[in-house]
């Protein structure tokens, strides 16, 4: 197989040399390489401007970012290089986790670009974002089986990202058979995780270790889940000894997962649940004047696009301030974003501001990020999206 | 008493507003209240440009910082104030950690400016950095022993900044008696910190959380420490499991320490001590072709000033590229700074250049700051000054 050949304008190749692995449209030169008519999905010889060889791309020729690294030896990319890749892939999180519940594959973190997957013991849930990937569906599921043996392969081909790629969505069992919830274990909870029906592939595994650093002060304390989906954070808590736990997520379907997920665990006695917007309910239970040790704060992507930063970064200001009106004294508040748009340093000047508002002294006593099956690589600023920081509020004589 | 006042400059408030404690020199209005001729450590009332009261800080005319607020209310600080931000401040670690072993005091973050108490149990080590808490020696020792009852209470007054306020450096029992050795616990592992000849306070509780991961990832691991000081690091993760510790450090005292602490935890057959400089020690161990599987490079502030900052930024690349030359593929590198100048990014951007220089991907798999007992005043940036990366790094077909 010969590859045709993608050229960069001047200065252009800078990024890719330095680890990165995205071309964006604007960075072709167009002249040499008009990317109209380019089949979607084809690999190319990437080339900068000096005609030096930069690496193999899966491109896209319709998106913004048009190609993405996927080889820098002057090869095309197949079957056994997927099946290296995917074995230090294995190797990174078996070296992090004992037991196999985890992010297997994280894109371009991993090298694999446009993949994800999800490793729940002998399931994996597969999300595929970008039409290279899509081409290679056989390639990366056979890789999968030879390297585990799963008992199912499920596609969870929902994203919204594969609309830009011009992809159908759909779910489907690619390989074995998959049930519509599968089994996990995090920080010693179980789950049931709605691969089929959940969000995403039905569990969010990058706030394990914040999770478990909650897990640390939980005991004996109120706790208040917001944006709660299944009960993640909560019923770890709970498991850690927490006394009592509200869940509130506007997903009635969610809510009851959190009720059969706290029986797994025999502790559905202390859970109330609530389904409702995020901030009707806040504002009701400020009204009721209830009080808690800790607040969890976990909302979706309020900025999913530059163009939403102004009304994100606002939204985010009110659930906060709404969060802390909740907060007892001296109580913990785990506020988190997900948002790759939201800098860290903004997300802790929202939580000084709400507290410092209503005269109180917020201290930032851990900022924690997504887990190490959600490697960032360094050379990739948008492999690291993921921050919970957890705060401790107090009335302070100052 | 009546407090003299100190007027600032348009728009000069607006820091402190915002909760910051700082008063910068050329932020004084110096025609409406002259720094010359004020007694180094008065409290005065501190007053914007626009005659808006804004607190009572504690002044240091000569020194570049030359004022904290130390009260938001118009009245002198004194015994009652400090003793009710002593009580928050132990409240705090008390929800953070189960045993009597931290920082109980850190200044500014506590409302506190130039104040320092780390507590091994019974006994306690004081830092003193500003000639306002120096006036307040004997209110402080007092509110101390009031509050927690110590065998004794140290002040270990030989900090670098106790110059810039024409303070004299010395260190003294204040209250009760004081060994040269005191012991404590850190995550599961016992030492002796010697309070009196060691660095700062005798012990770094700074780094615990990261410790504390580490620990997780340690198992039959052959760790290297290097700056060990009294071997914090390596003998946790000893205790953890690993299989075999090297420490390096400049001192012949602290790797006799390392050895006399990893008795103490029973460990001492696996531990091998170095006393030199890190630099040629890596060089040689290089030479020797030693592999490890967990590298900690902890050094000291590089940057200390932000003249340093070149100088200081190549000392860093410099200690990272030997540390990754000792690590088996796979392996982890905890690469840590303490400088405040340095920002967390750059130390990133510093772990992949030397991994990324060798034709190795590394792979930020935690981000560790310091600890809940070194909590982050969120509107004083100043208060964050600690970074531990968590890297993974291994050769990767590209």
């Amino acid at each position: 197989m010969s590859l045709a050949t993608l050229y960069l304008n001047s200065q252009k190749d800078r990024r890719l040399k330095r680890g990165h692995l995205w071309i964006y449209s604007n960075e072709v030169d167009t002249k040499r390489s008009p990317l109209k008519g380019i089949e979607p999905g084809t690999q190319m010889r990437v080339v900068s401007a000096r005609d030096q060889f930069l690496g193999v791309a899966l491109v896209s020729p319709a998106n913004l970012i048009c190609g993405r690294l996927i080889n820098r030896q002057d090869a095309p990319f197949g079957a056994e290089l997927l099946r290296q890749r995917l074995q230090v892939a294995l190797a990174l999180r078996d070296a992090s986790f004992p037991e196999p519940f985890y992010r297997l594959v994280y894109g371009d973190s991993d090298l694999l670009p446009g993949l994800v997957v999800d490793r729940f013991g002998d399931y994996l849930v597969v999300q595929i974002a970008s039409v290279g990937m899509e081409n290679m569906r056989a390639l990366i599921v056979d890789a999968l089986v030879e390297l585990l043996a799963p008992k199912g392969v499920l596609l969870a081909n929902e994203h919204s990202a594969r609309a830009m790629e011009g992809l159908p969505l759909y779910t489907e069992v690619a390989y074995g058979e998959v049930p519509d919830e599968v089994p996990l274990i995090e920080n010693g909870a179980h789950f049931l995780a709605p691969v089929r029906k959940g969000q995403k592939t039905g569990w969010f595994y990058d706030h394990r270790m914040a999770r478990a650093q909650l897990q640390q002060w939980a005991k004996g304390t109120r706790v208040l889940d917001v944006f709660s989906y299944i009960g993640g954070w909560g019923i770890e808590a709970l498991v850690a000894g927490a006394e009592q736990l509200v869940c509130v997520d506007a997903s009635q379907n969610a809510v009851d997962a959190v009720y059969a997920n706290a029986r797994l665990n025999g502790v559905e006695d202390r859970v109330e649940t609530i389904a409702g917007k995020a901030i009707d309910v806040l504002k009701k239970l400020i009204e009721e004047k209830r009080e808690f040790d800790v607040v969890v704060l976990d909302p979706p992507a309020f900025i999913k696009r530059r163009k939403d930063q102004q009304a994100g970064e606002a939204a985010y200001r009110h659930i906060n301030e709404l969060g802390m009106k909740l907060l007892a004294d001296g109580g913990l508040l785990v506020s988190a974003s997900c948002s790759m748009h939201l800098a860290e340093q903004a997300l802790v000047e929202i939580v000084h501001a709400s507290a410092w508002k209503r005269g109180l002294d917020a201290r930032i006593v851990e900022r924690m990020g997504q887990g190490p099956d959600h490697p960032e690589h360094p050379a990739i600023v948008e492999t690291r999206y993921l921050k919970a920081i957890f705060a401790r509020v107090f009335a302070l004589a100052r």
